[in-house]
């Protein structure tokens, strides 16, 4: 595609439709504020982007797309850059439009267990505002404190209760979508079933802004669970911790999380956070294991099943949290990892996925890999979901290991993935840094397709343009 | 679309592909069975096929697709033709390429709780196979007992289990797809999660046979419930019914059924299979309700919730079932309403859904609309999902009425769903006969979206034409 740089009269154009004061160029604004808009949480990435934009509706947006779309202008879509695939990254630069002001629970619909909400809303501030009515909506990503839903419908983003309760994909009903002419349409009906037509909505969930923008959400929504019951189980061996994931469903369990830490990941977390942990010698491997229900008796037989699987294993002392602040704790532990081995190193994430008892198999090779090439990587994830994230350790790698040499035996491990029935990405998205391996995971006739897609939504191909394929 | 007719050449080919004895042609089949093929269960609607084809694999089903595509030749894929909605009819003629030969379970993987199948499995036959090791595939259509997995797919058929475990649509992993252009693709991989590109998986289900043939399926699969209970709730006011469901689930409560039945549609379903019923005279409608789990004493708890809620509605005496063989009673009475209804007479059948809390209105309005235009309707349907099957009975209506008078009425039908917040189809799929009623529910620049995305797939236009829009 090419595209046209922006010219001034097209920036005034943009302050005539959203004010002035919502125009940020690096010119009239201050340089690290600027930056920031240029980059996410991938490695250490920044493009900059020639103007920041930041609408408050999905009518500013209409019009802003429509002068990009008639003057090939690429549009990144960005939310709270907490993205770790680079998808927010402008990197042809253009417009990046932040959608930080679209920010309202528009309703919480109680009698029909719905919410309409804007894309930049905080995830856990929405959580928190069901969960007042007494609802639930799951999804949880580790960076639920700052992430956005926008971000989190870009990529279908998970998290720790996506084992029991799904993704973000399967909360959405409806979306408002201004289209990449500026068009916008509702892709559904706020209905818990609809066999109306192809289905947009979907096509529309991790699409990574390459489609359009979403502009407003429908989420259904559950009656909040009651009681959850959270257990810290230590195992001796690696791959005994990733084989007993796979004998509690079979068991007939599912639990509403099912983590699993190698021995580092859990070290780095809790001395980054300084929260004081037991770690003995000969712990390899942690497994968090929540249940959760309207019924606690019922939650504690659930727990008595799982500790009768458990005892196959070569565990330590299962740690059982017996109140809300060591909950916490453990989960705080859980979610600061990437941020305590982002601390102590620059890293690639790779978000592994496959069948969940392939899991072990997986682990192995990617330590196989590992030491084969050289490089120490931290590995924890959502274990019940066979989604493992992989975490290459810079360390004292050299430049030309980082940008080319871990080519190779990051392919190995995907190829690994795709073998396993799995593939390259769980939660986390293609965005930029996958994009050199999508051809592991998909044919070329399937990226045939999405590039027609693509076409039919995007003509001039202007939005987030270089993601995904 | 311009389509040429088929030529001997062409019939010659495909015996040459799938052998003599797979190729019917009206002249060599008894007339009977050859009708078959161009009907399905939508009204009295016939279309005559100028051949049926049973492949038996997806390789030979490519290398059918791949001549019909060099010469413009439709082709309209067809399961068990239990469709409500003239999916499967040949209206263009053409080739009927039947998936009855593709009727293996190809796996079923215990490890991960997922099982390989081809689309001619009977949908009952798969939910007992999997049953026998534990396992759980929730979607159960009426017509479980006959239709195939490959109908489900197309039109993301639902079933009572849908309002606690979702449709089709949400046990779908991965599929094995032959393309319009005979191509054979999988769409994803055989994982719970996944971020990587656009999801044709959920493009493809729902889509009607128009985007390509669906040829394998990965499934996930639950733990199978181990206990249930089953009430029947009589009600005396119609509307107090359709409130209360709404109101179980406030509280709480999500029932793994919550059927709707008006008087008549009980009535004539248990009188067509001769089981008895008390059926007082002051009773308007039934709530069938189900509840299951792992746990028996955990649902009577949750039984004994649900009768607090229904203590404010004015209801008859609850029948609770208490064996196995009066549960299967009850179901079959549900399951059975389509037939005792197209056994009565011919009958149109409109598949609304509305957000589960709007069925009160739904429904009065559409009493209403029949009072006005003359027509009976008897009506059933999932109403923890929203969803209302308004059966819409000949009677002693005319010709004039029968085609073309009941076109406003139906509009206005679906034009109350969508003013509710609902739509057109909730599971049936839009088909043929309510193509027309489209624009109702979708805006053009989604229908244009729809026909791009159909384009990028079947650019020669023969998979399925003159379907959804």
């Amino acid at each position: 595609m090419d595209f046209q740089a922006l010219s001034p009269e097209l920036v005034l154009a943009f302050e005539h439709i959203v004010g002035v004061e919502y125009v940020l160029t690096a010119q009239r604004t201050e340089a690290a504020a600027y930056a920031d808009y240029g980059r996410d949480h991938t490695e250490d990435l920044h493009f900059a982007p020639e103007v920041v934009l930041r609408p408050a509706d999905a009518e500013q947006i209409s019009r802003i797309v429509r002068l990009c779309h008639e003057n090939h202008v690429p549009v990144t879509a960005r939310g709270a850059g907490t993205g770790l695939s680079g998808g927010a990254l402008p990197i042809h630069h253009g417009v990046v439009l932040s959608t930080e002001r679209l920010n309202r629970i528009i309703q919480i619909d109680e009698r029909n267990l719905q919410a309409t909400v804007e894309p930049g809303v905080i995830n856990e501030v929405f959580q928190n505002a069901v969960k007042e009515v007494g609802l639930f909506y799951p999804p949880d990503p580790a960076s639920k404190g700052s992430c956005f839903l926008g971000g989190n419908l870009a990529h279908s983003s998970g998290g720790p209760k996506a084992v029991k309760y799904g993704t973000t994909r399967d909360y959405v009903l409806n979306l408002q979508v201004v289209l990449p002419t500026g068009e916008i349409i509702w892709t559904a009906a706020n209905t818990l079933k609809n066999s109306t037509g192809y289905n947009l909505t979907q096509l529309m969930v991790g699409s990574e802004g390459t489609l359009g923008i979403i502009t407003q959400v429908v989420f259904r929504l559950l009656p909040y669970p009651q009681h959850n019951i959270l257990m810290l189980v230590p195992f001796r061996q690696v791959e005994q911790a990733a084989e007993a994931v796979s004998a509690v469903f079979r068991a007939g369990i599912i639990p509403s999380g099912m983590e699993f830490m190698e021995r580092e990941a859990i070290a780095w977390s809790s001395d980054y956070l300084k929260i004081p942990l037991t770690l003995p010698e000969d712990i390899r491997a942690h497994l968090l294991i929540e249940l959760d229900g309207q019924d606690l008796d019922e939650l504690y037989k659930e727990a008595e099943q799982v500790y009768g699987v458990l005892e196959k294993y070569d565990v330590g002392e299962i740690l059982l949290a017996d109140n809300a602040t060591q909950k916490d704790e453990l989960w705080k532990i859980r979610r600061n990892i990437g941020n305590s081995v982002r601390y102590n190193s620059v890293y690639k994430e790779e978000d592994t996925v496959v069948p969940r008892a392939e899991l072990p198999t997986l682990l192995k090779g990617v330590k196989e890999i590992g030491a084969r090439y050289g490089f120490k990587s931290v590995c924890y994830g959502h274990a019940g979901d066979g989604n493992l994230h992989v975490n290459i350790i810079r360390g004292d790698l050299d430049d030309e290991m980082w940008d080319v040499g871990l080519r190779q035996p990051i392919t190995e491990i995907f190829e690994l993935c795709v073998r396993l029935g799995g593939t390259i990405s769980g939660e986390h998205g293609i965005g930029l840094v996958q994009k050199g391996y999508i051809g592991i995971a998909l044919q070329e006739t399937n990226l045939n397709l999405m590039r027609g897609i693509k076409g039919v939504f995007d003509p001039h191909g202007i939005m987030n343009p270089g993601k995904i394929f």
